[in-house]
């Protein structure tokens, strides 16, 4: 297989555009066709799905309203790949993804040709006006957050397989922790969110000030080895490291352990990228859910950082091995604005019973990732990259 | 495409098991790989599935017991493709599989390969004793069973796809009617079950005396012209022609129709395996659940005749187009033995809350049909090629 | 408290009715008010619901279409007392009926008394036509069927309780069995379904002829101790016994023993009406679900005798201990009619997927037992008093 | 009936231990038996179950530690009354409840007069410790809690009732809003969370600095008026305003209005606890959801406050007619802490995915509302009265 470089991308958009498109295909090379269709649970979608909605992406918001004479691919695709824009006409249940089994792989792919090419000729007419080029900033960074989704999803199909087939090889190779300190920061006032003049979501805007209080937080994620200790002492058994609705998804899933985690001849495996192997001690805890993570913070007497906390301390430590749990839940900044249209639903209408996750993960392509990125999930999942770190 | 044959299977068993082994095989060749992996109800299996399972029952029933020094394809394909022998091992849930893209379809066909092989070996080494005989036919019979599943499930797959891409073109035409004529039978005893020297299942055994009252029976099935009767004078909108379970049934699922029909420009268009096409009035209706076969019924005054007097008049009506839905729940006949091991799992342990269905269809393999066959399905199920006859 | 008298009822039908609706009121008056409002599971309903609802019967059906000027009691009791006669109105869906806290007992009460008081000046005024003396029979009848639910019921919201409140103290007693034998039925043409001059449901009507094999049937009900030999020999965990829906039943359920069987400090106690008792070896097993019959049946090598062998069999043995299951599916007799009207729909909408019971149990009133009498349940319901006989 | 008076509370424990236990009994004074008893939603708790779970506190935390040789009132009473303290042995599962018969009402009254009992000869023996203190401080806040829940709870209860019967006429009488003005407060560092003597939950504890930029907040909450413009500018039916979860809740519980509205004859009307009543379009809208409130504020181009906003402008508005909704999850402020013990339980563990109400309602009883006092309520909730204020 050819190696899933993390080459810089081109400044230029056209040079981004052909980069970044050519990686989500890279992604998938490793795939046999079945691989692309299956859903197992709501949260994962089919691989060609992804290729498909991200190609659907630039012919509804570019090449649609900017290009006179575009004829599209296939009427029904708008209806197959939108995901979920309610402005743009009605879309498939999320969780019927998994039941289509066309268009074929080989028809997405020809989808995605198509779009790339009347892309390149759009790109060599004109200069796209300001306003375009942002919703192609937003078109690219959007692919690349489905890069990450393809990896996470791509895993639980694998890796929920009986067969547990390898992905690739080479990948998902532990980053071996050094030792863990605690870092201290000073209270005060900070500034907070996105500053600068590169791109950014609309959810990092409205830079305001925060007054935080004397904290610290440590310099390095939680390891296995540390996570192994949690279980040994018990912690999935006892109520009062865990929130309620924890505690009830704990005893209603039956859950031991983090997700991939299977305990066989008397030691913990678990499923990688590169297949089933022993759990490596010294490299950081993943795929763990918010409730195990708070639950392991509270095992040990600290808590989450809040993303304030995070993003302020963060010049201090590394990250990017992981996404990291916050104990702050995903809401709007101060002054936070949807942007207007279709597009203006990228964020906002997400921000009510979701956590923020800060850093990156494995996953993350590369030029996506900066200290101000908020990502958000469910409290529950496990799915994506998802580590700890400490605070106290 | 390959013309789909309904040639005689030869009389001899290795010549029926080369037939009917690559009779699936050409069932599944205007598939794409897609197709083979998706399950979007639980009635329904991938047809990878399928193919494999039908497979699986020779490895396991012939192949390692008789077989000395077999080696099995792959350990975990009994996991995979065990689909509800409580006796030989945990299975896979079955609304799982269409979660697994592996084994690829490439997988399951050189499975298919290795096991027929083997198989073709076995038939040389030696005449098989009468009791491998038996199952080689219980064999021979599942996988003509899931022939028909398979054209019912690849129906639905593609049936219930936006793109309602077709199959083939040249199946699924109609089968005209004559006019339907009251065939009268008189009062008296009659034996009903399975007779003779061939090959029958364990729930046609138990041939036995029963009394029937004077009843008529029609020589035709319901047309999709007489139903639309039904449609149009409001007969899914009154509770009166229906059970009190098929009437939730119906208010829930909004049933308006057959399955697969769609009202488009002002008329009824149904999927058919040749594509959507125009409802064709003067054909069987079709894919209707016992429960709009028993309103239908209500609403025309008649009733829906029993099993034993669908097998006594069998002889005066032609049949085989449909499978048609009976008034009798599937229960054993007086004197019914299940088989001793994993193959008595087969019929008995259905035997409660399930309707029988008389007759064949479209989908029926050459040689499997005969009029004490006992079909059964629950009374909401409509992806089977079901009809309706009716009785007074 | 008053003993719960079995009196013979009067022959004339205002005597009748005095009786029949005192005895319902008797039934409820060992229950404290709190009693009477809750609704634990679906199948069982509020005791004053059933007080209500059987005096809505009587005003709906006779007083407010034959007495000229009546005026119902409250106008909204038409909806809260309608059970499930999509001809008079919208009803209260079925599982709300425990959410409704009024009408009060007392209003209930008042219910009841103001619908006899003009019933009983409707008796006086005239002479009811044959139409309407029918029509009383069936609110009769159908009063006589809720005092068995009352038992059922009560016994369910208080053996479901924590603190296993007795109902009274003399019930439920146990009839010992004597020695069971097996009785010995001759192949032949019977005749099945009611006949004579009295009241019989719609279901039972249809007298036709049967053909019957040789068969065996038991003098007795199967006892609590034969039933412990069954657990204690492991048939709950055993598939081989059961049903493919009776296995995933006991395995979702945890399914051990019969409804109301605790084993406690070694030894197995169950609730009765009586409060909390040791089991008693020699009295029939009861509460059991057609599941638990057949599996019973099937590991003693037997099975449930069907609904003609067992009426044909009925003069030859003792029975009206418990309800017994058959392995017959409810179904239409040849020739069944459903009458014209809200009353049409009493039986026949719910002959679909559910399991024929005949006998009587020891909360049947007296004169309301026959045996051509066709009980029905689901398979899976074990809430009323249900037993086993054996037949092969 | 009783008037239900607002005194100030005694300052000696003894004398609010007998006032506030006094006040929850007049609450229930209206009530019929059956009312005590049922429990329509999850959410919702039977009354009897508020009036002995408080009881339950007291002898668990106070009596049984604390008096030698006291004898439980009932051993059961544990499993039927505690709510959720795992710590403290197995509970009844929450949606349960409302299937108890048992306790009765009378048992419940009962208990309560023992428990009242042996706390007075508690108060007479000695004087309790700081500790106890604290306990008992804790008692008579989780009544007052329960005495809010109860007002809320006998409203779904009553107003989910087809009869619609009244609670009390003198009740949930309008206060009518002066104009509404917007406050404006100047960005700064703020002090929040509670201070002083007095006792306080322990999820306000961490006074603690926040820094708040330039904001507005309404003078008053949002009318009826002012909400059925949001209504008839089709605000339920455009999916702009509404969070993703939010649009998911409207369509599929088909939510038009707010709790308890009904649009009858040309005009909305709610039921109140003094009966069916019209809209009074001048006071606060009530029974809304945080889905809804949201959904109004980014109607109206605004947005919720911030709990930390809510709390240092509260000095400049009048509140405590309705529980507001803010915008801020429920989390832990810096430094808090949980109690060691069953009480730890207390607020801790519910801090994920709900959402902080500040405030206080007409159900909130005398002594028990201040500025730093955190309410949460999950976002779909609208049984408690809620309402909105605004902010920008």
């Amino acid at each position: 297989m050819e190696k899933i470089a993390h080459e810089p991308w081109g400044t230029d958009l056209k040079r981004r555009y052909e980069e970044i498109r050519r990686y989500s295909v890279q992604i998938c090379k490793p795939l046999e066709i079945e691989d692309y269709v299956v859903q197992p649970i709501a949260d994962v979608s089919p691989p060609k799905w992804h290729l498909g909605h991200t190609t659907w992406f630039f012919e509804t918001f570019i090449l649609i309203p900017h290009v006179s004479g575009y004829e599209v691919f296939d009427e029904d695709y708008n209806f197959v790949f939108n995901s979920y824009y309610e402005t743009v006409g009605s879309r498939v249940v999320r969780t019927d993804r998994g039941n289509l089994s066309r268009p074929s792989v080989a028809d997405v792919y020809r989808y995605r040709e198509y779009v790339d090419n009347k892309m390149l000729a759009f790109f060599q007419a004109a200069t796209p006006s300001e306003e375009t080029c942002k919703l192609l900033e937003l078109g690219l960074n959007h692919e690349q957050q489905h890069q990450e989704l393809l990896y996470s999803d791509i895993k639980y199909i694998l890796g929920h397989n009986p067969l547990f087939p390898p992905y690739h090889t080479e990948l998902e190779y532990g980053q071996r922790n050094p030792t863990t300190e605690m870092v201290a920061i000073s209270e005060g006032i900070y500034e907070i969110g996105f500053h600068g003049d590169g791109f950014c979501f609309d959810n990092e805007k409205g830079r305001h000030r925060e007054y935080l209080e004397n904290f610290e937080i440590a310099s390095q994620n939680v390891t296995n080895r540390e996570f192994i200790e949690f279980i040994a002492d018990g912690g999935y058994r006892d109520f009062r490291y865990w929130h309620a609705e924890g505690w009830d998804w704990v005893k209603q899933q039956e859950i031991e352990a983090p997700l991939y985690w299977h305990f066989l001849d008397g030691k913990w495996m678990n499923y990688t990228l590169a297949g089933l192997q022993d759990v490596d001690s010294e490299t950081p805890v993943c795929h763990v859910s918010f409730y195990e993570a708070a639950a392991y913070a509270a095992w040990k007497g600290m808590r989450l950082p809040t993303e304030a906390e995070w993003e302020v301390a963060s010049e201090q430590f590394s990250w990017g091995k992981r996404w990291e749990w916050t104990g702050s839940a995903y809401l709007p900044y101060p002054g936070f604005k949807k942007e207007a249209g279709a597009v203006g639903e990228y964020n906002g209408k997400f921000m009510v019973n979701q956590l923020v996750l800060r850093g990156a993960s494995v996953a993350t392509p590369y030029g996506h990732s900066r200290n101000t990125y908020r990502n958000f999930f469910h409290a529950h999942t496990r799915w994506q990259f998802t580590g700890i770190r400490l605070a106290r």
